[in-house]
């Protein structure tokens, strides 16, 4: 079945790279590949049915929280986690055919691309400077129209751009790796494997002790929380959505246990998913009807 | 006495303007201005003595924390926080003298100032390419320099660059605010003035309820935890930094108190500072001797 996938564009990003990876592993099959310009508006066309799935970064061993892909998941209707698949990251420098890094004056890259190698450009093309860029297959792309000397963009850019790389795998530090989730809209699980991650997102009552309080329904169940990012809400100046990544699938008994606690006690409470964790090969995505799961799986998600 | 205070520059920013109120407010005097191009190199001045104190933007109201402005509190040794503001964030739109918004075809502005007017761009001038700047001051200079046809930056950038402004006090989103704040090498903190914020930063033993048992020395003590924020610590993916304001002062006996049992249960615990929340005048900086908190407070301030 064709499943048209929205995806930070054009050729040449890491995002591709990342959607290449999930159709590999099974997660998609038979792609279509949507580029528009944003994690926001690749949620959009899933919302809008213009596209089946998002694939979007969602965090980075360097840089953290793509935070534009955290306000993306409460800016509409609810969308679902489905699949996450860790990238290593490194860059190659690329140059129109001929060109020297001596004629490197300029160079592009995306913003958190550029806290990744700015060591090395400090290093080897001290006096080059800085253009940010949407994306890196954007940089790679100016560089073929001639309005930057170079890129730092994945390797796979240089040859869909017809560029030159002058060096490779460049990486301030060594073995970064971001992370990349496949998102659709609400449905049923990918299975249980017993390596899960299950993700929610709520906002507290604004009380001392709310949020501490809530956190101790993950700790008394002994539910291990991976992670916990707060945005703001948009509201009002110190509110906060809470989103937190718990080890464990929905239908792990004393995780669903906690969810239901936090379904009373929270406002605004979305279920992200649950999926397979990325340091194990995930099982291929299941569309089937959803069988096992209870009813007020079903509440959480919609929120209250 | 003279300060030397690092921001990010150039001249026109709203870090500018901030380090302008702190002035203002007496939290400095006889300011000796060194603009710089992040909060890293800003911290990085005053950890080499180049600067008495970094005025940095640490969170907005739209776009949350400024990552780069937290991560610099952990590059590096210890630095603590004396004073914040918080500023209305508009936006006016500016250009080169005698020109009208037909003539705008690219627009320069930071990424974060982006996300924050990109709306009223897309009504008023929907064909104009986003250019990113790495300030909102370096985009107005772009403007001056003909380089690019339009910058979003605060009004008085146009009078530093001689531009003319077409629009004002955009926005998207009415009331934005953005928090700066005003930091130093560690000190004795601003007085308690009843109304105050405290800060710390820590990592947590990998372990089930960590975290979640940590911040039960909050709740028990009826302390009130403001926020949280996690960055990641680039050693291993998946391990933060956990930033924490409370509210009170660190010379307040429950804070304090369960500042000395996270200083036993967490590792590599940092003081931030304790000083005047923005929602009340806050009171001049004092400098003299340290005389009340307890030698604790010196072991919390250097971590373990």
């Amino acid at each position: 079945m064709t499943s048209t996938v929205a995806f930070l564009g054009p050729a040449g990003t890491f995002t591709e790279a990342a959607l290449v990876a999930f159709e590999k592993a099974g997660a998609v099959s038979d792609v279509q590949q949507l580029p528009v310009n944003s994690p926001s508006e690749a949620f959009q066309a899933v919302r809008e049915g213009r596209a089946d799935f998002a694939c979007v970064a969602i965090e980075n061993s360097v840089d953290g929280a793509v935070t534009t892909t955290f306000d993306a998941f409460t800016e509409g209707d609810a969308l679902q986690v489905y699949q996450e698949v860790d990238l290593e990251v490194a860059f190659a420098i690329m140059v129109k055919k001929g060109l020297s890094l001596d004629d490197v004056h300029t160079i592009a890259t995306h913003p958190v691309a550029y806290q990744q190698v700015r060591g090395w450009l400090t290093e080897n093309i001290p006096d080059a400077k800085f253009q940010p860029a949407s994306s890196n297959g954007a940089a790679a792309e100016a560089v073929s129209r001639g309005e930057v000397d170079a890129a730092a963009a994945p390797e796979r850019a240089a040859e869909i751009f017809g560029l030159d790389v002058l060096a490779n795998s460049v990486a301030d530090v060594k073995g970064a790796t971001t992370r990349f989730v496949l998102v659709g809209k609400p449905g049923r699980p990918t299975e249980r494997t017993g390596n899960d991650r299950t993700s929610v997102v709520f906002t507290v009552p604004h009380e001392p002790g709310s949020l501490a309080s809530i956190l101790q329904e993950f700790s008394y169940r002994n539910v291990d929380m991976l992670r916990i990012e707060s945005r703001p809400t948009r509201k009002k100046f110190g509110t906060y959505n809470f989103f937190i990544d718990l080890a464990g699938h929905i239908e792990d008994e004393p995780l669903s246990e906690a969810l239901r606690a936090l379904w009373l006690r929270t406002e605004n409470l979305r279920f992200i998913g649950s999926w397979p964790a990325a340091d194990q090969s995930g099982p291929k995505l299941d569309t089937t009807e959803f069988d096992k799961a209870t009813a007020w799986v079903e509440k959480v998600r919609e929120g209250r």
